[in-house]
């Protein structure tokens, strides 16, 4: 039992490197968000608005997925949406992270935490596709807030906002689309 | 339905101040852990430990418990366990913080997550009691890996240390307090 304990705390130890994993939005104050309040954050949101989630979700498997999401980052770092990335290496990259980072735990409980990570990635289930578009959601809601955020600090544009995000949002809460749409779109054309 | 979430992401962004509220205990990085952070941390502290709790608590319920159990620090701050403090000014500063906070939500949303937050405070059910267990047993393990902490900040030796989390921790994690404890011992008393 002690080994076992062991494990569980080496894992959880290391895990707080991810507050150190600095993502491209910011926060309400301007300081730019780390990894581990976003995984907070999402939960949150995830809590509060479980209700407009298409149904047949289970909200509890939800704030699992959504506190254990981002952990990959530790190792594989954080890739911003509006950024170039390329997406092969990343996923290679994540894909070794998840098996460092959930083989520190008891073998059992890595086995389960890392299918429920590669469920999240997949994005098929109708729980991992409510959680990824709340990681979609999210930032578009702290970068009105902030007064622009990482919209500013890429030159987005309204066409390119919605091209990119309507669908990933869109896909997995339709009503949480519908509010944010028209305060994006009058934010970014609203200015000069 | 648009009022409903109107109200909803009102909370969810005046939760994003908690990420600005900061604590005693430092990260792995010597940076000051933020009470975000910390709600994530202590989440995924319950997820992976929950085998530890003691029978018949609802994990999930836990979780939930420990996203929102210091919101209310957004007005009244944090309060370090080895600082001094007048808890009566305190509780009622956080009673008012939590009638504001969870005001901003829909009626039935709010009451809801205030009578989570009051079950956690009153600290009497097995889900509070776990939940209030961990969120003392995460600031020792930060301290041990940060190489003394809060513990140096606020020159706590073993006896103190022991007298003040002991019977927080053993009370709803007693396997865990036994695995801590000779860890602690060993760093407070190796010390010069």
């Amino acid at each position: 039992m002690s080994a076992r304990l062991d494990a569980q705390m080496a894992f959880l130890m290391e895990a707080d490197k991810l507050k150190a994993i600095i993502r491209a939005t910011r926060n309400h104050d301007g300081r730019f968000e780390n990894s581990a309040e976003h995984s907070w954050h999402l939960a949150l949101f995830a809590l509060v608005l479980g209700e407009h989630a298409p149904e047949g979700i289970d909200l509890a498997r939800v704030i699992r997925m959504l506190l254990i999401h981002d952990l990959v980052e530790i190792d594989a770092g954080d890739a911003p949406i509006f950024g170039e990335v390329d997406e092969t290496a990343m996923a290679r990259a994540e894909q070794a992270a998840a098996t460092r980072l959930f083989g520190l735990l008891p073998p059992d409980q890595g086995a389960e935490l890392l299918a429920l990570w590669q469920e999240f990635e997949q994005n098929e289930t109708p729980d991992a596709v409510f959680a990824k578009s709340l990681d979609r959601f999210q930032p578009p809601n702290l970068n009105l807030a902030s007064g622009g955020g990482s919209w500013t600090d890429y030159n987005v544009d309204f066409p390119t906002f919605e091209a990119r995000l309507a669908p990933k949002i869109r896909r997995g809460a339709p009503a949480l689309w519908d509010w944010l749409r028209p305060r994006v779109h009058g934010f970014l054309t609203g200015r000069g």
